[in-house]
């Protein structure tokens, strides 16, 4: 029998299993300076050790957009390698914060398993926990994946579709517990913008565009030692649906909300993922452009939240924000529909 | 009001206003790292921490032209996001070395403010300091780009043009008080010859030459979180002048000084910016090369100093020296005409 | 006279002579990470300090492969800037891990010099070795490669071509001496299947493919400080024989050696390259595929080792195993053929 690893179908997956994914991961700044690299991000918390101290934390952490990646990277094998489509999130919660030198370890708990009509393919939709070298969780986050199946038949019934949220709760934002913005420098943050100046339905450009390159997204979806094949085999993908390697959605998020610095540029961290759609693929060569829309606030005592979406568009700047039509389809442009909590330092 | 920045136009800047620059940055190994990656340095003294340490320092420093690139980056968004040509540099000195762990900050002084004849653009000249964690200088330079105005208007009289020297002084060069070259490797070094090989009017062509891709140059200027659209955005860049993405001109400096590694092996440490001048763009799947001529030497005592020029040409070998014809008129294969000095050991 | 190096010509080379290499390199986590993001890597072993610190090692080491290359890369200068073609390799030892924070040097032996019948070329053959900043060896291997001539002239007599092992010999292994496998954790590994579970004669196809960008292979060359020009030089190139820049077959051997994991993954310690030769150029644009087969099984005590054929083929699956035909010829997508063992935990 061969000894490697031809992925999971449909079948090979059992409700309430938990399976621990292999490679475990030490971050360090080298994360940092590549996630730099690679995205273009200057969200000051995460760029300076001296900023990041006059925030009350030791040492600037590791954006958790990344931390996001690592986890859902070391999925990828167990879930999703041969997933015909990567559905959604939900019930995304960053739950302390990781620094250079800390080591990413993930499993997933099975909560939703369900054949789709078509006799074809299922819905696997699981929890995935990241947790530290103390075994402190760092994200909780549930996702859903179209799988095949091995073997095409009639759906086996009602199967099971977990509840979950529409967002996280504000009451269940986490902020670091000693994340201190009294001496915030708006200055040096990029941004003079605090909670208390966004609007719930305020909308805005984040105005620049950025071209991806093949080199680009392979480098960047290697460093989240993410392996899915349709982001790396364009020879097997010439004869999939699009004829060409489709860049891994997280590196969409993560140059969007790198985007969104122009703007936002003082709600550096993300707290939760409320929801997240790719609504179309990204390819090498398209240019993103991105907008964000305020759709919620709450005062966390410590700092603010703003509940964003984060809507990202290829090949059509965002200045005129498209999105969806009155029959509420998607303007052919989006790419992403991503919804978040980010802490915000308040004025006072 | 939108809250994203859409970079100061001529009219935003003030005569001896002193601006402060955004996102500090702490550096690491991962920036030596990434800074080999990208242009393929191999001078000693930044590679290895033994080889440093044999000459008096702690570790191995950043390269002076990736702390130069970062200081750069930090001031697009406030003095070139705009720009229309990034025309010149002058004075600019390395006042210590930066090792990682090392955090940068930087802020600029508006020197000079001059609308240019044809009533559209205005010169804009600038000396940005670059500081470490403790607030001590590590570089000072001085940049002068042509910025947009938002309403064209006549030239409002005379304007303030700095006067700015040619050269940094021998004088003004600054070693790092516990650099010591006496028990110096010349073969770990890559090169047998010492200050005392060189001599004025020397020209030396650096051999190699180095085709760069869309995905470096993006690598590169995003690890230096300089922004400028110019450098990201090929779908805007499609209507602009050149219809495709320009590739940023600190990219050539540091790819040529690491092809001068060939010829200028011991002459690791750039000590001043004397000048310098993007004389044509570099584009994607151009072929850099590159050529240096020795304009003048110091005796600095602990070291020697080496004035170089050097000349870089895209997909033209410098065998010949390439530079400027009878009228004065630079060849057009010359993309680059950097003038800078450089510790170079003393023989004994 | 020129300062810049030529490289050497045939004649340059004196039988038993010692080179020592420039440019020691101290290596960091961010080599790590970059390994990660150029290959794919998921060999926990490299990836993770806990991991390592569960198999007895103070913290992850770096890839053996990685410190083959950085060690390959500093001789390329003084041995192969001038070659042909990169022949082959044997003898290949590693002999002590290298952590973050240790520093590599290089020197090269002259063993071998012998002309070819053309006149115009000669193979040279060095042992080249690379030491940490103690002094204390880390690797020692064999190549040899075809070097000009710089005049042409019939052959001079004999010559000298050492006498080779054809692998090295399994007493020969060195384990790190802490190395202790009594906890392995198979899933964290990624791989249920022990030294035990493997035969000689077995064959291991590894499913994945990868394409190459020119700006993955060129940093990734970089990064080892390999200045080779047929990697970097397209103009230069379009004289040669293929017209286009050349990948690295270090490159090839580190990409082969990531997608192994699917199916080896436990087989992370590279201890001997027995044998290894770029059957083909790889070229960007390719997609490589990989295979392997078992050729021998050591116990070591602390560990099993596997001798394995690692092949790798261009634009080629590898689920039916491609390597030579009945009459030994390779199969024209074979880009690869590297021999080499590497240490396994045994079940008990």
């Amino acid at each position: 029998m061969t000894k490697s690893n031809p992925g999971r179908c449909f079948e090979d997956f059992t409700l309430a299993e938990t399976i621990v994914h292999a490679t475990p991961r030490t971050l360090s700044e080298a994360d940092t300076a590549l996630n730099i690299a690679l995205t273009g991000s200057r969200y000051a918390l995460f760029s300076a050790d001296t900023f990041a101290q006059s925030c009350g934390l030791g040492s600037a952490p590791i954006d958790p957009l990344l931390v996001f990646h690592i986890v859902f990277g070391k999925s990828v094998p167990d879930i999703s390698l041969n997933a015909v489509a990567n559905l959604g999130y939900a019930e995304g919660r960053f739950l302390a914060p990781v620094y250079p030198g800390d080591t990413l370890a993930a499993s997933s708990e099975v909560i939703g398993l369900k054949e789709t009509s078509n006799g074809k393919t299922g819905i696997v939709t699981v929890r995935t926990v990241g947790e530290n070298q103390l075994g402190e969780p760092v994200l909780s986050y549930v996702r859903w994946v179209m799988v095949n199946k091995r073997t095409e038949s009639a759906p086996a019934g009602a199967g099971s579709t977990p509840s979950l949220k529409s967002a996280v709760a504000a009451a269940d934002l986490l902020l670091p517990g000693d994340l201190d913005f009294s001496n915030y420098d708006w200055t040096l943050g990029g941004s003079r913008h605090a909670f208390e100046d966004y609007e719930r339905g305020e909308k805005i450009d984040h105005v620049d565009g950025v071209t991806v390159e093949e080199a680009e997204h392979q480098l960047a979806t290697r460093l989240y030692q993410n392996t899915a094949k349709v982001h790396f085999d364009a020879l097997a993908q010439t004869s999939s649906r699009f004829g060409k390697r489709l860049i891994y959605g997280g590196v969409a998020i993560s140059l969007a909300r790198a985007l969104a610095f122009n703007g936002l540029g003082n709600a550096a961290l993300m707290l939760a993922i409320n929801a997240g759609r790719h609504v179309n693929p990204l390819f090498a060569g398209d240019t993103l452009y991105a907008a964000s829309e305020v759709l919620d606030a709450a005062d966390l005592g410590a700092a603010g939240a703003l509940r964003l979406r984060l809507v990202a568009a290829k090949n059509k700047p965002c200045a005129d924000f498209p999105y969806k039509n009155e029959a509420g389809e998607y303007d052919p442009a989006i790419v992403l529909d991503f919804d978040y909590w980010a802490a915000i330092p308040k004025r006072r």
